[in-house]
């Protein structure tokens, strides 16, 4: 077994409103900050030991499925990394 | 000018609660899910045009001091690449 740490990054799917999103960038804005665009992503990152890096991020692919993401509004992404 | 994306990471520095975190970790556990330790973070991806990678970095990271951070419980790191 081996210590990795996998990294679960979850996004909103593109046309899904964010409008926590949107106020932080007009705060920005407001504070005289020059932006095109913000968006707000929740990242993860788990602590797991496995057999091997596909193995962790596997796992990490169905912690994402069944609990960190939701499949209607989300699209997440998976990146391991030894520890 | 050149168009970048600037990414904030905001976590929570060592040592702070985090709650949230912590019922997500349980939550997976009660799912069968094998885990260490999970940590939370806020990810924050900002499209800016800047002269330079330097200028934009040095953008995102006042915006990250100035309100995306709070500098009592969060470390924050900013990567930049182009758009």
């Amino acid at each position: 077994m081996t210590a990795y740490t996998a990294t679960v990054t979850v996004r909103l799917k593109r046309g899904v409103l964010d409008p926590e999103a949107e106020t932080t960038r007009k705060a920005l804005e407001r504070l005289g900050f020059d932006l095109e665009e913000l968006r707000a992503a929740d990242r993860f990152e788990i602590d797991l030991d496995a057999d091997s890096e596909e193995e962790a991020g596997e796992r990490a692919e169905k912690m994402a499925e069944r609990l960190l993401a939701n499949p209607t509004i989300h699209d997440y992404s998976v990146e391991v990394e030894g520890r």
